[in-house]
């Protein structure tokens, strides 16, 4: 078996080892089913059991209750930018928007396409290294909904807790964060989320959305952009990414089996802890972009002295096994992208790494 | 190795099983990558290649110039139901559409929420068991675009030859028979297909688009839906079915190997002739639903004397390991859908248990 190297990858980004061996031994024909995965019909008994699993799974793992729908859509987390106004700014056609990097920027931009955009706070001054706080935020309390995006890939920050968004119903991006704790769903009107990071594989899209919440949504919105049309065929109105949505099943039950969310929310603060511990111990080697109080769990971004360091920093750990570390163009230097699967040993191996980097250039 | 049973299913289908091998083989770690295909990123080089094969390989296999765009977009070919009359309809704002069954109807209803659209024929009135013939074909020469589908499969019908447009460009939506022969996609303005068929498996739609359709995209299109957004940023604006992708790769490398579209074309008109010679030497036992010189290679629908008699044999059938056989309830009956992949063996098997079927209950 071919050695695996740590992907550092801020998504597509690296999934279970469990969940990929057992995705390898079976795929070439499900047991007991004489198919592939990749060959069986989304109306077929043997789909049912699998769809019923991811849904299940995520249920438990989220503790979403009965009032929520659980959809496995396409389009990413990009189309979602439109199905959520499209769908939920009628009839108020305004909606508030916490600005918060490129991505909830993009959301504004095609939430703008459908009403009126008041953008609650905005930290794109300070070149996004925080997440704004509560009493910064200016509400609308007639707003269709609240947006935030609650952890920012390219900026390393992320809410260690959501905004309150008072008696509007609150919708979050929640692509690069989702399943690293376990939040209060029924805070939340509608949560989306790619699941290239946490979840599964890139080609599906996670909408957990509020039962009432669709009553906004119009006849007149194109079939395929209508929560409508999904709720109502179980996210089989057409052909659901079967693969994408299979893996999404065996990672909930690979959670599951590592003790849930709570655990995962441990070794997640664990393992960000360990990174940011050597950033803060470096006398400065290492400088952390995002503010303290605002740090991801999920991406670490940190810079050094001179882009030749870093250069030289991300080339060495290239060649030692450490995939993926560059950072994003808007902020320079590197970043580490350890979502739930990433192995404390990667990251304890990195560290070390980085020590003896220092030592070697300090 | 576990038994693989005959997938008669209308889609997701069968893949080739050496393609389905490849695949399973390397799952747990591209060779010399140290990651899975489900974990890396699309941004990479290895991505790069693998996505550069896949474009390559439909280019080679249908001849594409560079005047085309290959796409691999997500959502099915319902979500282009109203991407093509979003970026297309304008500034006309009319279209023609033939109407051929159940697909066709879908396309029409979301043109309909863009602009007019004008029916040139439909056999909707004989529960669509031929396409129309030329002659039949109302067009509107001042018409945005005509749309038609090639191959309708749960009627079991086909176009053998594509309607001439005259001088309007011309759409398919080619879901369930691209690739299963070399067609001039010179002809076409615009080609796009759910991969479920004959392309890779679920959660990919493939998009050919003539580059000066581009011209109609309206910067007021959601960024997502706007064509033009996935063609500058060459499918990639945001993460896309990595492996669907990657499958579509191999796909496209077997097809070559087995010696391109004519000899699967070659193959795809001697498997669905061993059916149709089954039913039209039958003596009325099994009766086809299409008309001869609409026959789909693809879908093969049939009924039987009663439907106490069709269950039996399906029943009977699924039994024997042919699985997924029972007809779409528009048409009832048996369906036997032969993609590409689906083995002559499987074929000549079903013949052999057709026949002896009729001998034990005719």
């Amino acid at each position: 078996m071919e050695k695996r190297i740590y992907n550092f990858s801020a998504g597509p980004a690296i999934l279970p080892e469990e969940v990929i061996k057992a995705a390898q031994e079976e795929l070439f024909c499900l047991p007991g089913v004489g198919m592939s995965i990749l060959e069986i019909s989304h109306r077929s008994k043997v789909f049912d059991k699998i769809h019923a699993e991811a849904k299940d799974g995520l249920k438990k793992l989220l503790n979403i209750s009965d009032d929520y729908h659980i959809l496995f859509l396409q389009g990413g987390a990009s189309l979602q930018f439109s199905m959520v106004p499209l769908n939920l700014m009628p009839p108020a056609n305004k909606a508030d928007y916490i600005v918060t990097g490129t991505w909830s920027k993009k959301a504004v931009s095609e939430a703008k396409r459908v009403g009126t955009v008041n953008i609650s706070a905005s930290t794109a001054d300070q070149n996004f290294i925080r997440v704004p706080k509560q009493d910064e935020l200016k509400l609308d309390p007639g707003a269709a909904y609240l947006h935030y995006t609650s952890n920012n890939t390219i900026f390393g920050t992320q809410f260690h807790s959501e905004p309150d968004p008072g008696n509007v119903p609150l919708v979050c991006d929640a692509s690069s964060d989702i399943l690293h704790k376990k939040i209060d769903v029924s805070k939340y009107a509608l949560i989306y989320a790619g699941a290239q990071k946490n979840i599964g594989p890139s080609g599906v899209t996670l909408v957990i959305i509020r039962k009432d919440m669709l009553e906004r949504s119009s006849d007149s919105i194109h079939t395929m952009l209508n929560y409508k049309t999904h709720t109502e065929n179980d996210s089989l109105y057409n052909t659901p990414n079967v693969f994408g949505i299979y893996i999404i099943a065996l990672v909930t039950k690979h959670l599951e089996k590592m003790g849930g969310l709570d655990a995962m929310y441990e070794l997640n603060k664990k393992k960000a802890g360990l990174l940011y511990d050597c950033i803060d111990n470096s006398g400065g080697f290492f400088k952390g972009h995002a503010q303290k109080d605002s740090r991801s769990l999920m991406n670490i971004t940190f810079t050094l002295g001179s882009e030749e360091l870093e250069k030289k920093l991300i080339s060495e750990a290239t060649a030692a096994g450490f995939d993926g570390l560059k950072g994003h163009r808007s902020v320079g230097g590197l970043r580490a992208s350890i979502y739930n699967a990433f192995p404390i040993a990667g990251v304890e191996a990195l560290v070390s790494f980085m020590n003896d980097f220092m030592k070697r250039n300090g």
